[in-house]
């Protein structure tokens, strides 16, 4: 077991890793989480025997969150790497031999949704899992892949309800859009997922490495270009004048803040006062 | 409010506007439609508040119908064109700034279903809801975007069967295939969709416009050149003499007027008595 | 009625042939059978009435399964070709002018379930149809079209998990991964199916080619070049040492024979021994 700071590494075996995030009390996404990953991909590229990580959260309301708005440095920390390095990060993370698996259960929003449509495949907590991209709703636009991921996965009406619409989708309605593998209750997850893991644990690694390359190819991952043109425009984005409204009235109604709030984002966000 | 002759335009806030579709009995697709929508897409691109339009029909059997055979001149009306405009219509209205949803109750068939398809968003009736490209069982083909549409949103062997059968799809089974957004139960959908309407009404209008825009950048909109080569394809075929006999069979059956064989037009048309 | 060693065609009607498919005991797909599609695949384009063929198994277990590793070798059969010429086969029946259907009752796996992908329509009993990519749980790569196929209807994320997974999918899961297009219940197949084929035929056959070549040209089929490349992958894969490794556990364990092994194919191909 390897412990860092937001990042828990258990190895179940030497081909399957399972990584619990945990950044209390709400599981903001942070620059030392980001350094963290920056980390373990780095173990995950220089690993002989890793075959499967599955990513999940200790917070069963929060798989991982939004940004931690308040929280931008880049740290003095393993990893660190300035947040226009992210659609790097995903590259990797999608090109790896590794297969990834995020078994969400609680909400991934922003960030964290985009975080859960970087890894190769998405399980979900039928009763606890909800997915948002809650950028328009904040004068904003989703930058670090929101956008590809859904539109390739979902088509483009779902895309634009899912995009321009910034509210959340529980995991049966995420599944039949197809941004999501599977809805699974929520007692039946760990056990569906674990089961999963073993099983492509026992194959072997060449077939498994080759058979991703084979699917990447054929069914598309978003090109690094195209995802910096989204993390360029955001960083254009976070000029705007409507944004800066937008996250004064949403930090005095208790964004990103342990509460009633956070709970119910989609929702609320779509019901901010009037300036 | 601004009434037309088929067109009723109601202003439901500077951002939100709702269009109630009228040409009774059956609400066919007729010249004097398409220029009404020429004008409003020209007031749709010209106002600076407008963020949503939602299109509904005033007839409960029928959304929008397929074209008016019997009526093909293009009037003496504001906002005419021939039909062959169409790839120009359709473009425009993929490339607004502004988010359309089709609230489809009713049967959308050929003309009327294209016309849901190249709306941003399809919510449906799930009760009264029915979708069609009839065309081929009329020894046609679809020339205004469905082959376009349904085969980027459902896939090619949906979209075979949808093209090649040319049968009525009721709301649940377009859910599942893809190309609506959901099947909403009759009672709740005009509550989901003037709270879908006016959430997206209170965004700021520049990210949902950028949105909308990285979106159709990533998912693709239909090329107005294929477009405009499906509606050539259309006229050729126009001149098939499969289609006049097809025609004349249709015509004698009911086709374009008020009964039971339009009702059950799907159904009716693959079950035309041999010539 | 014509009988050859591994298919029966029935002329339902000039327009409307079925296939029945039957290689006892457990319909292994040999060369002798793709000898006589291809025979087949000539008496398809050479046919100026037939608008659709339904392929169907005799065989309630299985539709069409993996191949028979046992035999190999070109037969003495007319229509004989190496399985190379595959590519060539699947690309004549997605351009050919006439609508194939795959009507799945049984196991479709590996090389059968590749068929099934290659023929344009997929329509699935709920309560016995089963389909698997078992190659990378044999330490290979499905290399007939089926990762082509998957991605382009299921997506990235579901790709992977039936590749790499490499598990039996039931036909409720295939229809909600995009897969197949329906998933019916095993009392209504035949009928309906058989409904879905007399409409088609009584259909024009010019309207009817034209519309598939529409769909053909927009929804994509994958191309022949890249259904050579993963045949031509698999080919080295077959080099590997790991696949010899594993199929000698297969063969052991009871691959490719009558028995309860190849009934629960993608659960046991996921629990063999360890070497």
């Amino acid at each position: 077991m390897t412990t860092s700071n937001r990042l828990t590494v258990i190895h179940e075996s030497p081909a399957y890793w399972r990584v619990l995030i945990d950044n209390p009390p709400i599981n903001l996404w942070d620059p030392t989480m980001f350094a963290e990953m920056n980390v373990l991909m780095d173990d995950i590229e220089n690993d002989a025997d890793l075959k499967i990580i599955v990513f999940e959260s200790t917070n069963e309301d929060f798989f991982v969150n939004h940004h931690d708005l308040a929280n931008r440095e880049v740290p003095d920390h393993p990893g660190a790497k300035p947040f226009s390095y992210w659609p790097t990060f995903v590259t990797r993370l999608a090109q790896s031999s590794v297969l990834s698996v995020a078994k969400v259960r609680g909400r991934a929003r922003a960030q964290g949704f985009e975080f859960a449509l970087a890894c190769d495949i998405r399980f979900a907590s039928r009763e606890r899992a909800a997915f948002a991209l809650v950028e328009v709703a904040g004068a904003s636009v989703p930058g670090g892949g929101g956008v590809e991921w859904v539109s390739a996965l979902a088509g483009r009406s779902r895309a634009l309800e899912v995009v321009l619409g910034a509210d959340d989708f529980d995991a049966d309605t995420a599944e039949r859009y197809g941004f999501i593998n599977r809805s699974i209750p929520d007692s039946e997850l760990d056990a569906f997922v674990d089961a999963f893991a073993q099983r492509i644990a026992r194959f072997e690694k060449r077939a498994l490495e080759l058979g991703k390359k084979m699917v990447n190819a054929r069914a598309g991952v978003p090109s690094e270009a195209d995802l910096w043109t989204s993390n360029h425009v955001l960083a254009a984005v976070n000029e705007w004048p409507e944004g800066a409204a937008a996250l004064t009235k949403l930090n005095a109604a208790g964004f990103g803040q342990v509460g009633e709030f956070e709970l119910n984002l989609g929702q609320r966000m779509g019901n901010l006062p009037s300036a």
